[in-house]
């Protein structure tokens, strides 16, 4: 007996037996088929975001977290083009997302309708897997390509256009996944050859890592590595996630600035990558190379970033007989801060309360190096920050994480102007009760620019760099922002105030946030 | 002597003197030389916004009151994804708008940085005209060819990519501008076939205009048209700006609902199109055509949209010998609604307070047909709506409308779930003291979509359709959500109470928003 089903139906089981297990969604008219079948597959947890870049961003955080691919439902191309700002932070990350985008139905593509787009279009710059659906027949074989894409080593983001017909269109049965693909194994040449080099050169050599930096297993590697051949271990900007906090193995971050970066590189013989590219600046200026590997040293590869980096460091450690660590790093006691609100004691208080085994989403801009120092002596915890530069990551990204990981307390150190970007998220985090605390940075201004002037070369007079650089006149109020949007809030204004707050939010579980008024340095 | 100048102010330069007043802006690292630039400059305002979804909107209710292009400042490809949906909009409006995106120096561009993307790639579903910079010494022509590609008629988006380096490289003086673009004028032959049309049936003909709705003259040339020939006259669902209210001749929307559009239209011998395309449905539905002139009608062009539709509509009239109409249309005074709030009330609260010559920013989506119906008898305002259908259009829009006409009141009925998109324009509003009284319809769902789903034939479990379509749970409070913002808000839940406020608040100056929280029906 035959018994058709919607091709919506038909994806969502397809995806459903793949592993999704989530979709993040902001529907419109042209995808209530969609929904329909979302509703017959209690597989598939479906969660509401007020805006695509709060969806994208969400997809992000859950990906980071657990490594699997979520699914997220878009309008149309205008509401593709709302997600792309965070699905570019999550291709940087190279964080697994399927993307599904209604179109209109095939019949009604000849027309210029109102929300006519070339989505195609939109969708190719931000999306390493690009297919639209052809035929209700084939929806669910194309769901499964989608699936394995995102999943390709080192992660990618698969986007599959579905008009409205395919989907209200009616088939028999579903197709089975993929295979789940997986990481080239390490190249024995390679491990030889860096092994090699950090024999001869161990101490002034560098690792540049990525996603091993967030794996307990490539942590262990990296210390073995660094423990015996003196070398040094970094991690690029745009590492998905760092395992780090008190008595763990400290892996730095390739500084943010081109001239930090550059002095902390300055003297090296040999850098060797493991699933990273060369560092560069992540802007042009007049007076500094966007180049950052010092002059006369030729980068080696351990891994390339479709190979599995933690195999790869475990090989080398092994090929270079390096002894397991087990000695843990000193932890001490942080006072609590004292006066003046600024990044510094924020950091400290973070470091006296943040759980073991939290999650810390940080987009604090300006302040994210204090922030950073601050930290490092937390308890053990995780951090993951902005991975591509488009603002507005860090509370869908808080959000998400919060999905995927319920029995974590998830906090996010949250620069003001970027906020804004994504604030509905908050409402999300309401919604679906989840256990995220923001702790705003309410410096009022875009901070960052105002360093970023003198360093390009340029020379804004002060009425003008008020007018486009600050954002006070008026102050934002994030506690009124974050009560409409149905999450509780205060505002501290002194350290002690911050650390109170800190210490009793943290006991306490479900979304709340607290502003942080810093005094400007 | 020569006296050098970055390539920032020549751009700069050659833009004021071609006429432009406002920039828009949300600025990033890259543009810190073209912001420098605005310093220098007092003729052209910044105008600052938190979100580039928010910048794009008030470029597109600047250029729709003004009929003048605003300038727009991006950072990078994300920041142009941001603004995509605004800009989508307003082309479908067909307004005016330069936007300037930022980009990496041209000597970095050939390093994947973290904020690279291709911007060209983004770009160009959304532009009319787009080009990349080439050269310092060109820059201020590309300016030129900006601003007259943006003013080529009916109205264009021009987008004009700024490598950092192009902007701060030096140069000597600046391009003048290029003539101004006219539109094409009347064509004879199709205003003597036109009117012979009407003249043999214009009691079974309606006339579908775009802009002309929007100008004086041109809904004098329509009235003129209509009372000569018994024609209906209707404007398309992306009409720019629509006059109306009492005593002026009523020019109706074609219905957004493909089956009322299709019972409007039904029984017509003739349509005669006036720089409109066409109506078709929004969405398909299985059950409905995407096509709705009426079988075995041929439309025919008084004018394309590249000609000048109000003079084509004058040349019309007087080729009909159609009299001047000087009788007023009836008015009547509107008596206070009482009791449940609902979007009858809203609109002839509306209705009875809106001063004349307001601009009304209507994005009220399912409310949107009776606010409609009540303001028709409004004192005489212009009406501007979502023309291409992406969400976020109404508060940007209401906000550019204030900076175009500050001494007009700007009133924005808004529907709860699309004005969460760039809720952050309320913010501009606060920082430049402009006289927008916002509506919030807080029906608290995408109600759009729940009357969708029986149309495209889909059948939603309750559960989930609470999950995807509703956006209570938390409620939404907009009133501490403005306040968040800087803007002064009220609550109201009843008829009577809406009435009080409104007429309260549109006595005065400045920001201002109601919660008006709606019964479901």
């Amino acid at each position: 007996m035959r018994t058709s089903i919607t091709g919506a139906t038909s994806l969502l089981r397809t995806m459903a037996d793949a592993g999704i297990e989530v979709c993040f969604a902001n529907p419109g008219t042209s995808e209530m088929h969609f929904v329909a079948a979302l509703g017959s597959l209690p597989r598939i947890r479906p969660v509401l975001g007020l805006f695509e870049g709060a969806v994208s961003g969400m997809a992000d955080g859950y990906a980071r977290v657990t490594g699997k691919p979520a699914l997220t439902l878009y309008h149309l191309g205008t509401g593709f083009t709302n997600a792309a700002a965070n699905l570019h932070n999550a291709r940087r990350a190279k964080s697994p997302i399927v993307n599904v985008v209604g179109d209109h139905a095939t019949t009604h593509k000849r027309w210029d309708s109102p929300l006519k787009s070339d989505i195609e279009a939109l969708a190719r710059p931000m999306s390493d897997w690009l297919r639209m659906a052809q035929s209700t027949h084939t929806l669910s074989a194309d769901a499964a390509a989608a699936v394995a894409a995102a999943r390709a080593a080192p992660g990618q983001i698969a986007t599959l256009i579905l008009p409205a017909d395919i989907a209200w269109g009616t088939t028999e049965g579903h197709a089975p996944p993929l295979p789940q693909p997986r990481a080239a194994p390490p190249d024995p040449a390679a491990v030889a050859r860096v092994a090699a080099v950090l024999r001869e050169r161990g101490r002034t050599a560098a690792l540049i890592v990525r996603a091993a930096a967030g794996e307990a297993r490539g942590v262990a590697a990296i210390e073995r590595i660094c423990a015996g051949t003196g070398a040094r271990a970094l991690h690029d900007l745009m590492a998905p996630r760092v395992l780090r906090g008190a008595g763990r193995f400290p892996i730095t971050r390739v500084a943010y600035r081109a001239e930090d970066a550059v002095a902390s590189l300055t003297g090296l013989t040999d850098v060797v990558h493991v699933g990273t590219m060369p560092p560069v600046a992540p802007f042009a200026y007049p007076q500094f190379p966007s180049w950052l590997t010092p002059e006369g040293v030729t980068p080696v590869w351990l891994a390339h970033d479709h190979e599995d980096e933690v195999r790869a460091l475990e090989a080398l450690a092994d090929a270079l007989a390096a002894p397991v660590v087990t000695a843990r790093h000193a932890t001490a006691a942080t006072e609590a801060p004292r006066g003046r609100l600024d990044a510094l004691a924020i950091g400290r208080s973070l470091a006296r309360h943040l759980p073991e085994g939290a999650i810390l989403s940080e987009e604090a801009i300006s302040n994210g190096p204090p922030i950073a120092a601050g930290t490092a002596h937390a308890a053990p915890h995780w951090h993951m920050t902005n991975t591509g530069g488009a603002l507005g990551q860090g509370i869908p990204l808080a959000t998400g994480a919060a999905v995927a990981a319920p029995d974590r307390k998830v906090v996010n150190v949250q620069a003001d102007g970027s906020g804004l970007f994504t604030l509905q998220a908050l409402w999300t985090q309401a919604r679906e009760r989840l256990d995220v605390l923001t702790i705003v940075l309410a410096n009022r201004s875009y901070a960052v620019l105002r360093f970023e002037i003198d360093r390009v070369g340029a020379t804004v007079e002060e009425s003008l760099a008020g007018t486009l650089l600050d954002i006070d006149k008026p102050d934002i109020d994030w506690v009124s922002l974050a009560k409409g949007l149905g999450v509780e809030a205060v505002r501290a204004t002194t350290a002690e105030a911050f650390d109170d707050a800190l210490a009793a939010l943290m006991k306490r579980r479900g979304p709340a946030l607290i502003e942080a008024v810093m005094e400007q340095p």
